[in-house]
């Protein structure tokens, strides 16, 4: 008798020495873990988990690798993280010079 | 005066219409997106935006690009949500067949 677990691996960089298979309807499925990779000693891989999603960060990526990727994943289901620099509106200059610096910075409006 | 926000897309697929400029310690930004796509209207990117990450869903992906995203994202900090089948331990076998249905389907170990 089985479980259906889903699972977030570490945020690690250097996932090599897995092979997959299936696509489509089917899904994509870890088919191969070479014992002492990345793939199986940082990420703990095995063989038959299904990958339902990965995420890239683009810290220190090449500009031609994180082009590739994005065009890959153009025609699928892709969520971005972003950095945006906004405006401070125009009434906050009411406020203390001390209470301005405090919204400056980094705010997650997710 | 501005301040920087970080901010993540709806999960949406289809993410054409834009371009990117940067790479390594620079870092992945938005160079120009087109009025009227999808990047500009279903995912509101806008130019200057710094692409933090990509998480790209793999359901109904073909194989092929599903492995060249995986080859490209390689050298690169990654994080998988995967699927897995696990065997329900044996000291399951004396709780009832009602607590038992109960313990199958997805659990998220994050």
């Amino acid at each position: 008798e089985t479980m259906e677990v889903t699972l977030k691996t570490e945020v690690e960089a250097g996932a090599s020495g897995f092979s997959v298979k299936g696509g489509g309807n089917e899904g994509i499925f870890i088919k191969k873990v070479l014992k002492e990779s990345p793939a199986s000693k940082i990420f703990s891989l095995r063989e038959g988990d299904q990958l339902l999603s990965a995420t890239i960060f683009f810290d220190n990526i090449k500009y031609e690798d994180a082009l590739k990727i994005l065009q890959y994943s153009e025609p699928y289901r892709v969520q971005f993280s972003l950095k945006r620099k906004i405006a401070v509106q125009e009434d906050l200059e009411h406020s203390t010079a001390r209470h301005k610096k405090e919204r400056i910075g980094q705010v997650d409006v997710l």
